[in-house]
């Protein structure tokens, strides 16, 4: 059995010596930027963990988990255009680095060096490894269409919102479950239970991100508290919060996000203080506990003896920061 | 055996009847209108005409050939974006029409419609289908790159500037023909002298393109003459008339495309009369020529009988505006 250093160790191997096509250098150089400058290879790490589940031979599930890393880093260099986003992991962003022309072309490579790695999966179920991956794909973009449509939106309920990522986070951690467990030479139902698995800690670490915006420790995550509140950008807290709210408080958040100008510490301050008013944390913290606790006992209900599953209920644990 | 307006209109009806996850209507929005403005479908023709060389079960070619144009159109939304081209066939690009942010996205989940389209060639050949696919996908972004590269460059040789065409253009030419062969039921040498057949095609097809943007007629293709010129786009003329030019004539024709400030009507007059004094016209027809005979001496080696080839000669000599 590996175990989740192990995991990503191959993984991050497996991503430095991907082959590309290199007559046109400039394509490939900020495919190579942007997959070097690190973040936790969750998806990969996740496919190989759920085929760890049923097979020692994770060999052959390395190069269609990889293509994962490298679909959900095509999804970031064109986000981050469509962001105006300067800087990412602390490195600028490819279109910054270089432009937006190169950012939209060496993303776009990037989606068929992704279809490459799948295309690598074993020939017994390199289709189906395909379906599953494709069908996440297009609802990713989905997802990040309702995300850019919920900017312009006044209101946002609270299911628009967990639908909008689910489709952006969660149905790609899905995927990448399933996609290994397939690898991995599960059945029908426990390739499913691994699909629903990974959308439960999607959703869970998704709504997690949202509160350790404002909750988080500076030290362990290097953003400034609040940039969300900053940004007015619509999160989890906030949409349950314009849910939750009475009359006045519901009418002084609506102010706070429809202010344009405004002095950044008195603005976060106020915001907070109204999520305190309205127990937003705790709130949050237990609809993100609900879905581990269902990813918790869907991961129980899967045809693999209990030692196999401890990788999975590690990663599952730490991306909450909780005990089981 | 099907013709050429019985395959479009396969073709024309498979897009209208293409299935999409429509829960983000504003994502799909572009990707209706870029496949509802035309084009001549010529990818999944030449794709459905391979498969008529060798069956008559050509329906199971067509959502795959389908796949194709969807491909296509998504490069011509990317591309329009980096060429900040504001028409395409008398139409708002997409990205002019919506915005960039919109081009980008609803360019990404054409790439991924499009995978779902070789998904559904017949399982038998589905991965051998997709692998041909996949290459050559790649190698069209290589090409782009390399067209912008040229850009920027100052002198590219005659070979530098058919690799670029052969992997913008060509590639996915031969890459339709083949899959068509493939989905027919080719064996591996008739498959892959397909694949040629389409390469040499696309190049004939390239610089006929070239060409008709000075010596085209206008009626007929709607576009100014020496739109190329203008724009100082490198051209196979171009990079041909550099490369034959004397001492005196490459310095006249360097000055012309050097020029920042210039009455466009002159500027075209001017490189005209330099292409007609160095016989531009007709060396590049014999060029075109060259890659059009070697396009139907592979068609004559194909193992089908003669009657069936028809429609494949018929495509090379219209594209190319001549007679066998």
């Amino acid at each position: 059995m590996y175990n989740h250093a192990d995991l990503k160790d191959l993984v991050d191997k497996a991503i430095i010596n991907l082959s590309y096509n290199t007559e046109a250098g400039k394509l490939i150089d900020p495919v190579k930027y942007i997959l070097s400058i690190g973040g936790k290879r969750l998806r990969p790490v996740l496919a190989l963990m759920a085929c760890n589940l049923f097979s020692d031979k994770i060999d052959e599930a390395v190069i269609p988990a990889t293509g994962l890393e490298v679909f959900h880093n095509f999804t970031l260099v064109h986000d981050d255009i469509m962001d105006q986003a300067p800087v990412r992991r602390n490195f600028p962003t490819v279109h910054s680095k270089w432009n937006i022309n190169q950012a939209v072309l060496s993303g776009d490579v990037m989606a068929f060096i992704a279809n490459d790695c799948f295309l690598q999966a074993p020939p017994r179920c390199t289709s189906k490894v395909f379906r599953v991956f494709n069908k996440a794909a297009i609802e990713v973009c989905v997802g990040q269409q309702l995300d850019i449509d919920f900017e312009k939106a006044i209101i946002v309920s609270e299911d628009e919102y967990l639908r909008m990522i689910e489709l952006k986070t969660a149905v790609l951690l899905a995927a990448s479950a399933k996609i290994g467990a397939i690898i991995g030479g599960a059945d029908d139902k426990d390739s499913e239970l691994l699909y629903e698995f990974g959308r439960n800690l999607g959703l869970a670490f998704q709504i997690q991100d949202d509160l350790l915006d404002i909750y988080g420790d500076i030290k362990v995550f290097g953003k400034i508290p609040g940039g969300d509140i900053i940004s007015n950008k619509k999160t989890f807290l906030l949409v349950k919060a314009l849910e939750i709210a009475s009359g006045e408080q519901h009418k002084r958040l609506k102010e706070q996000f429809a202010m344009k100008e405004f002095d950044p510490e008195t603005k976060v301050k106020k915001v907070i203080d109204l999520y305190d008013q309205l127990n937003i944390k705790a709130v949050t913290e237990n609809i993100a506990n609900d879905y581990i606790n269902t990813a918790f006992s869907l991961l129980d209900k899967i045809g693999a003896v209990k030692e196999r599953k401890k990788e999975l209920a590690q990663i599952t644990c730490s991306l909450i920061g909780r005990n089981r």
